[in-house]
């Protein structure tokens, strides 16, 4: 760390300081660069935050030298972070699939889409029983009813099912019957329900919230890290920007910037990414190239009666044609 | 709600969406307007998703013509809300001073705060005993510990007391020692923890997500109010942009903006909003001219040495300084 | 255009209103929808502003329903601009490449760029001789001295030249060097200059603004081609957003956005879209899956000693095996 | 400034990095701080590009540590800057009002307004006569005529007038006609722009791009401070953000955060600010508490009438009323 001093800093605020800081064990060292007063601590301590330095009016910025996260890190391990889902490995260079209605809608709805996403080359399938609107008077999901239904249709297809966790309430429920369990957008920084799934022996996709930095999204996986829980699997599925053109604004340079900050797989989800159908395909092959470990899609039986998200959902054969497209991609990449 | 079809749509998909929209009894019109088709729809039920028509590929957009919250909105109720907790009446006109430390941190710290702030005219006392943290290795709250402390402040002073409540699991405890229950930014889309606590009897605090729309953050109030609760405080505290001068952007234009659309009252919280204490100051007066019912200010005793937020917490004594001044400038607005 | 009323608005103010538009020769209609009165008008003068009706109280919102650009649109052609220059065609389905430094330092440098860059397979050479540069003691461009280098590298390799054009003072003196114009992210909407450019018969190369929406954008090339030049090739370069690791977002999901509702030809131009050199192959190989017509890559001989955006260039060696890959990549799009 | 390595950096490709430092007598000092190795370095030479050392893999970050402005910062000057215009002075502690349309119309529509501030209270009048327009369709000004009525109203009321440049071509024009030369937000990066009005003897009012931070906008200063022109007042109205409710979002903790970093005045234009007229009496209110030197307003005979902004524009009489509201307000701060 290294706190700046206001060039009015005096003397004795400077001693003063230094000496607050060398009763904490702070190891400090003063020095002048470019003709400011400079002092560097060792912050051993995570929970000391001395940002709080700034409140005296001669301090002018505490700068971090070091990341504020560490499991997670490239720096702390130096492979890439591999899940195993049945027998779906996440994370190994193989591109994997999630595919599956926003919504369980109902039983034909979610069997209907399995076969036909599993048929097109999707290796996970994705349904949501429990649903995060931004309305009160929204289709909220169906529930345990929904998860039993995408239950089954994963045993039919022979596909790992993942779905959305809300609530802490209900996370016996929802392991009862999920292989991945998801963390959504809005939930990235409930630090409660990150820390039940920390204890959890399942594996758990985070995904990038609304307006979360790289940093705060790889803090928020740090909490799921160091509560026990490392098999994680980030997602992006865009940022809020000023442009709304589109839902949100897909930034894809994430892929390969956390593929250098850290050993988590990412998965890139450019169907909320974009909020438009007909962007979902374009963007997926570019997640590709980027680098992405893979793609999650929302695929509906017929997506202009959707319950939710239906606006940027693709056809069944909308997808079987992407994913002609992507196998052809991954073989160059 | 509009539908707007693209130039190239053809009449049968024209009829067939009529035919579709006449069935769900959603008395569709068609209309020309700047040459191009418009269609226009009755939508009763709400939790119908229209919008899922633009995966048509001839639907150009749909365009909803009414706003889509109800019960906290102007239209529903023309007078503003007036909460009463303990002697002190939120939104009846007279602003009302929320202060004290970001986290409780010792009994002697809440005990100092408490008295200096209501010495200098704070009505409400706030602390946190439960923090979210954007890192799993800050200081977390001491938890019940902190509630105890909090509450005996409170009793000790005579001002109501507020903390924020992070976790359903701890409704019960909080309800014991709090008289506003406060949901973080980072929660205000938590649907579950919304839901929880429109079934209280509890006035609520809701601040703003760091990247909510104002009809987002009226929506998450809805939540409340069409739960049964509708003792609700808005509260402004800073968004997210682009600057990083300050550490978020305080949207003051939402407290006039928010006065026009909703019958709630709204406070605002300079301190987060700016993330500088030197900040501070000037935007709560700016707040106050702004039209805001009430502040939320952080007052530490020493904010260096604070566990959390310091370089944005007030002094006792400035904060004395600060009532004087908004004291003066209440008296002529 | 439509034009929804409060519901408090009374029956001699809607009268007055629709008066007022009807003597405009608007063919007001006036509707009720949901509940809400809206009046429709036909807007043929472009130049009527009528969202300026939102200054009475009881209108509350203008809704443009026809796209504001025309000339640019898909709707006003059907098939997609292509440009030449020399013998390279810009938008017939051919990736095209333009590689070069950021700005041109010396003769050496330049000529050494472009060889290897051409031998690599860039069709396109770049290089800035006036440089906007966010603060006035940074190196501000060679200026003329520059613009000759340029010229004479592209005659020894062959490639046409593309430069940045900042002051409508430099017009007939960039003319004479450069087989391209380029209008930097910052003048996208210096209008004096694009009305002047919109006179020349050079091909123009128009930045996406920093904060320009994909409309404001289009409405930028429409004063190009309302202004009789229709050669105009969009280019993205990333959006200013809340995230700081990376220079600024790329928004990839522009290109095919841009593609659909547009004829123009688009690039991107990962350099300047993440500022961090070893995102760019990724993002390059990302912005050819999403369907960009081509590139616009930095490229420094000693990137760490460049006078500007060194830590966003690619060696001639990095450009050398991007190219390979880009050229895989291409051959299964 | 520091430049920090990665925790991979071999002692040879340190101690190249310090020798090529050392040559180039930048003064390199290697330090350990919390386990990295960090170099620091005296930066003379401000054309110098450090940043560019993030080309080589080893090297993580370049952090600047003192400020990249100078002459515009409290640090060289540490008493406010204050600007005579006529009898009017900026900067002084009175709190100057420039009001006006937005374009000038016609004579007598520029007249009217102009007698009707005055009479209000208004101590500058503005008009615009070249606009920046962001459709090419839209109402582009009067140009000279528009001047020349400006300029008439200015003197009839003997209000100095004000109005905006965008085109080095109409600089001489311009300057026959307005006491104070207006930088539009659009152009606040043009440094051919910026260049020339350095040059001027006139004061300069330099608005906040839509996207800029306070360090980029206070370099823009500096373009014409470093230039020759030190008569620059500084105006925020307003940065792009995600929320749409108000046409941009007004940054109002700029006023404090420029005062406590800059010697130079500060306005405030909540018109363009919040793009809706309800809001502006609000907003000015709150920026005159915030600290604001003054307020650009818009003011209309007959708002939904304008040619432009009409939505934005209070009327003659709501203006007569913030004016007097402001009064009180002025004499409590």
């Amino acid at each position: 760390m290294l706190i700046t001093l206001s060039i009015n800093a005096t003397t004795e605020q400077i001693n003063n300081l230094y000496n607050n800081l060398a009763e904490k064990k702070l190891n400090p060292q003063v020095y002048q660069i470019d003709g400011q007063t400079v002092i560097s601590v060792e912050k051993k301590d995570n929970s000391l935050e001395l940002v709080a330095l700034e409140a005296m009016g001669f301090v002018e910025k505490v700068i971090p030298i070091t990341k504020p996260y560490k499991l997670v890190s490239k720096e702390y391990k130096n492979h890439n972070t591999v899940i195993k889902v049945g027998d779906v490995e996440i994370g190994s260079g193989k591109i994997q699939i999630i595919a599956g209605p926003c919504a369980v809608e109902s039983k034909e709805q979610i069997m209907e889409t399995a076969f036909a996403v599993k048929e097109a080359g999707a290796t996970i399938l994705r349904g949501g029983a429990f649903k995060p609107r931004t309305s009160p008077y929204s289709f909220q999901g169906l529930g345990e009813e929904g998860l039993i239904y995408l239950a089954e249709a994963g045993r039919q297809t022979g596909l790992p099912v993942i779905t959305e966790i809300m609530d802490i309430k209900d996370i016996e429920l929802v392991c009862k019957y999920a292989d991945i369990l998801q963390i959504g957008s809005r939930n990235m920084q409930n630090y409660s329900l990150l820390r039940e799934l920390a204890a959890m022996d399942k594996p758990v996709m985070l995904k990038r919230g609304l307006a979360a930095t790289l940093e705060e999204w790889l803090l928020a996986a740090e909490y799921l890290m160091a509560g026990g829980n490392s098999k994680i699997i980030l997602c992006e599925r865009g940022i809020r920007t000023f442009e709304t053109h589109t839902r949100n604004t897909l930034d894809l340079s994430a892929v390969p910037a956390i593929k250098e900050l850290s050993h988590l797989p990412i998965f890139v989800d450019p169907s909320h990414g974009t909020g438009k159908w007909k962007l979902v395909k374009p963007m997926a092959k570019a997640a590709v190239a980027a680098g992405a470990d893979g793609l999650m899609l929302e695929v509906h039986p017929q997506p202009s009666q959707a319950y939710s998200d239906g606006e940027q959902s693709l056809t069944p054969n909308n997808f079987k044609i992407l994913m002609e497209e992507i196998k052809r991609l991954a073989a160059v990449l």
